[in-house]
This record gives structure tokens, C-alpha cells and sequence, in this order.
């Protein structure tokens, strides 16, 4: 058995409190990683706040964890104690579903979420299913790594998918933790970077992590001299945009992609989609092995979340800041 | 100077009357077609009504052509006089912007559609610039050829564009002069086919045409049991659809794609897009070298559309056939 020191919330609209919980016995292909940083994502304030229907408390948050592997299950045969790792949304999925053996684990029905059912990585141990314990490659920033497992993936995760060139020109929706990390990437994988923000203060931040261009999103004037230009827009912002304006600015064969979990269904006219073969699509995080490829790309060229640091002990003040829309870019608690 | 015998509407809503005109000197690359038979398509119906505001009157219809090549002007290379060739809704691209030069040919900015601000094919000649008059391969059946030139292009263009595999399971919503030639396609694809049609008198035939299953679209109870099962679904009706019960029969990576001008936006929930990596995709009519593939597609497998004949002196009452809902699955008319 190992007792496991934890944050937790004991209600809805709680604060973080000292919780502890045991864990049972290992299971053959399961890993314990002795936490090192988490990174604190806002789908962990919706998960704290039950906004999603979908929370049991108490609620040990955190799926954006980095540490070392403590112990390992009697089938485990990848991973040693010791070797660092990264745990991000999922901590577990069925691995024999079509889904999973063709690469999808993200996408497996019977995926398990860190957080959801279970408890996560506000602790000094959390524990999960081996395939979901990636190893982090030689020249990634260990401090940094966190939120690459959820902000990260969430940003890198398209760019795989949706077959994005090095040569096409692509926009960045919203400059946050999902966003300042999606300009990195795309500026790194080859691309004519936009970033639309909303806040002009972030304009140099943004040329220097990528951006060739910035644009102010709440500039209402500012789409229309951009028709027909993007070959992909990357929305990572949650709230209900002027979608008309915004797929105008699509290329012929151009897509726009959300990550972000826009609260109205999008309205897709189907003469705008048919006339230059457009489309509208979103995906989730990534599978592990585009985790492995995400983490190799960042080592490669030097990509790293922009972070707050606070102790996991202030966890509730780190909320608060990054509640107050304040965190600049990503905040994450040290275990 | 040539002379045209053809059919024209010379106000909204009026009869095809018989119109001569005159075609003016030959560009050195345009090609004049002796026009052999000529497909009807709904959208002929739409620009004899100007549903869409860009009917000049008189109008001579007709985008579906087959006939031989009778004039060929002195740049041209590739075409001789005799050959049999086709021509669908586009009757000139500018063959050197971007989008050209990229072979989409059918998304120029500057394509000429062949029944927009010229006369199209109800005519004994028509004219055209050479890289649209498109040579039929051996193998293709002539007579029924016309109706590959607009309604088929429009749906075997997905196949390439999409990237469908013969691995997929797909489904064809609305089947007619678009939805028979789209299943005939996808079974030789390779594809796990179902067809979704309004009238069950069809069901025999659909699967004579190619169809695994046949499905109700008038079925409310249809669609659940189908949760989560198509890679990609082709929408050919212009209706408005229940979108959500749709999107949920896509599997993870799934795309519903529409080459139907439905009124309304398509509504893509944020949440459905995302967690199963879907999208909501259009596209046009496509380009010389894709109608070419296709052409030879068909020989090769032997797919042809069912048409109805009528001479092309009966094109009012051909056209009334059309409307009432009667074609099974194409009208064309014989010059």
C-alpha cells in the first residue's frame, strides 16, 4: 500500500485542501510516478468547479505532471524506475480496440482521464497505466515539460493530424498556454505564423516565439483584408467568434481547426465550404506516440511552455492567478 | 463566324425556345464541340429560375456535354478535330495563377462557368477553352457520358480530395442523379458502402448499383443504431438534415462531406468535432486532370449513369421530367 499526499477539493467552489488517499496494490502494467511539477490547465478549474457534470469529490486535480517513475508493474518492460516521465489527460486506455491498435489510444471508448474518477497530480505520487507514462527524450526542459502533456499535445496533436505542410501559411487563434505553444511549433515545423490576439500588449512576446505576424482579434476590420490567405487556422479560444469572417480567410483547401471547446455549434455555410473546399474540424490531445514525437520536436528545437512557478503548497493562489487570467503563459506547481 | 442552333429561356420562369447566335473568331486556345448529347442538372433549373442572381437572359442551359471536337484554335496541341470530348460546368480557368498552377483549375478565381454569361450545351455547337474539353478514354460508355461532366465530377472529386480509402465505411446521403453515380464509385473504391434514400422502391437498385446496405432517410430510428460507424459520409441533397444525428454516426477521424448547397449553415458542435476528431467538409466540381482520372475510373470498372433519353427538341418536357422528381437518375437530351 502507498499513501499518497494530495490536494484536493472537497465541494464545488472548494479550496485545495491537504487530502491523503492510498493506493492499492500495483497492477502488472501499471507504473507510480513520484511527482515532480504539475502543470495546472483550466480544464482543471472546470473539473473543480463541476462545470462539466462529470466531477466526484473529493478531486485531486493535475494532468499535467512530470516526474520519475517510482515503481513499476510486474508486465511493465519499457520503463525503469527512476527514468523521468510525463502524464497528461489519460492515464489509461484499453490498448486492444481497433482504436487503440490503430494508434488512436487517445480516442479508445474506455480511455481512463487522470482527473476524472480518479486522482491526480496535485500529489507526491500519482499512478497510471504504462502506455501513458511517455519518457521525456535528452534536451527537453524537465522544469518546463508539464504542460506540454495537455497544453502541448493539445497544439501539436493537429498539426500531425490535419497533414499541416511546412509550407502552408496558418493562424493561431488565442495567445495562451495552448497558443504561445502552438506558434512554436508551427513557426518550428515550417509555416507562415499569425497569431490573433486579443491583447496588443503581447505583440513583441509573440514575434519572438514565432509569430511573423500579429494581428489584434478585437480589431473587427482586421479579417477582411485577410481573405483567402490561411491554409489552417488553429482555434484554441472557447468562446463563439465571428465564424463568417473567420472562415473567409481560408485559402482554397483551407481548414479551420478548433481545440478550443466552443460553447454554440459552429455554423459551417455550406456554399462557403463547397465553393473552395474548406472545412471545419477539431481534434483531442494526442495519442502517445505523437506524445514521443511532440517531445522529440521540442528537444529538437529548443520549444518550451512559458511558466509560472508556484509551490504546490500556494496551489490555491496559483489557481487564483490563473483564474484571474493572469498566468503568463502556463502556471505549475512544484511538488 | 460560326452559327449556334440552340435552346434558350429568355426570362424567369419562361419556356426553352429555339435561338440562334453567332460564336465570334476562334481564341487560338479554344476548341468549338459538335455537341452529341447533353446531361440536365439541377442547376440548370436553378439558372433558368435565377435562383442565384447570375442568370443573364437568354439563356441557353446545358453543362453535361458530350460531343466531337470540331474547330480547334491554332495553340491548340492536345485536341484534334473528331476526337470525342466532354465538358461540365467550367469552360475556362486562367491556367496561370497559383491555384491553376497547383492543379485546381476548378477553384481559379477567374474560371468561366460555361452557362454563366455565355451559352451552354442545348445547342448543336459549343465552345470552350482546350484544358476543359476533356477526351474520353476507350472504354466509356458515350451516350451516357454527359452526366459524369457535372454530377459526376461533383462526387468523385471527394474521393481524391478526402483521401477515402478502400479500407473506409462510407454512406451516400440522397440518391439520385448525383447518389447513384456516387455509390457506383464507392463500391469500386474499394469502400463499405451504405445509401441513404428517402424512397425504399429504390432499395433493389441501389444495391444492384452497388450498395451493402439501405438505409431509411425517413426514419427517425434509422441513424442511432449507426453511432460512431462511417469514416466518411457524402451528402448530395441540398436539404436541410438532423445534423447532430448524422455527425454521431462518424467514427473517430470521421468526415461528413457535402457536395449538396444546403440553405442553412451546417451547425458542428465544438464538443462532437473534438473528442472523435471529426470534420464537416465541401467541395466543388473537379479539376481537368481529376475529371481525366475519373473518366478512366469508369472505363475501367464499367460505370455509367442511368439516364433517360429525350431528343433535345422535347427539352421542355425533359425539364419538367426533371422537376417533378421523376428522373431515374439522369435526363439527357440528344441533339
Amino acid at each position: 500500500m502507498t499513501t499518497v499526499n494530495a490536494y484536493a477539493v472537497f465541494e464545488q467552489g472548494g479550496a485545495l485542501k491537504p487530502f491523503q488517499y492510498e493506493l492499492g496494490a500495483l497492477g502488472d502494467d501499471q507504473v507510480d510516478i513520484k511527482v515532480t511539477s504539475c502543470g495546472i490547465c483550466h480544464s482543471d478549474l472546470s473539473m473543480l468547479d463541476n462545470d462539466w457534470g462529470m466531477t466526484n469529490y473529493p478531486l485531486v486535480p493535475g494532468h499535467e505532471v512530470v516526474g520519475t517513475v517510482s515503481a513499476v508493474g510486474a508486465a511493465v518492460k519499457h520503463l525503469k524506475v527512476g527514468q523521468t516521465v510525463g502524464l497528461g489527460w489519460f492515464s489509461g486506455s484499453c490498448m486492444h480496440c481497433g482504436t487503440c491498435m490503430s494508434g488512436y489510444h487517445n480516442m479508445c471508448n474506455e480511455a481512463e482521464a487522470t482527473i476524472i474518477g480518479r486522482h491526480g497530480g496535485f500529489a507526491d505520487v500519482v499512478r497510471c497505466k504504462e502506455e501513458w507514462a511517455v519518457p521525456l527524450p535528452d534536451g527537453v526542459d524537465v522544469a518546463a515539460a508539464g504542460p506540454l502533456f495537455c497544453g502541448g499535445i493539445t497544439v501539436f496533436n493537429p498539426l500531425v493530424e490535419c497533414d499541416v505542410k511546412p509550407t502552408d501559411r496558418v493562424a493561431v487563434i488565442g495567445i495562451g498556454g495552448l497558443g504561445h505553444l502552438a506558434v512554436q511549433f508551427l513557426n518550428k515545423w515550417g509555416c507562415e505564423v499569425t497569431a490573433f490576439s486579443s491583447s496588443s500588449s503581447k505583440e513583441q512576446q509573440l514575434k519572438e516565439l514565432g509569430a511573423h505576424h500579429v494581428v489584434n482579434s478585437r480589431d473587427p476590420e482586421a479579417l477582411a483584408p485577410l481573405a483567402g490567405k490561411f491554409d489552417f487556422i488553429l482555434n484554441t479560444t472557447n468562446v463563439n467568434l465571428d465564424w463568417g469572417a473567420y472562415l473567409d480567410t481560408l485559402a482554397a483547401n483551407g481548414r479551420f481547426h478548433t481545440v478550443g471547446a466552443v460553447p454554440d455549434p459552429i455554423p459551417a455555410p455550406a456554399f462557403s465550404l463547397i465553393m473552395r473546399q474548406r472545412s471545419v474540424s477539431g481534434s483531442p490531445l494526442g495519442s502517445p506516440a505523437t506524445l514521443q514525437k511532440m517531445l522529440e520536436f521540442c528537444a529538437r528545437h529548443d520549444i518550451k511552455a512559458m511558466v509560472e512557478r508556484f509551490p504546490m503548497a500556494q496551489a490555491n493562489e496559483a489557481m487564483e492567478h490563473l483564474k484571474a487570467g493572469k498566468a503568463r503563459y502556463r502556471v505549475v506547481l512544484d511538488a
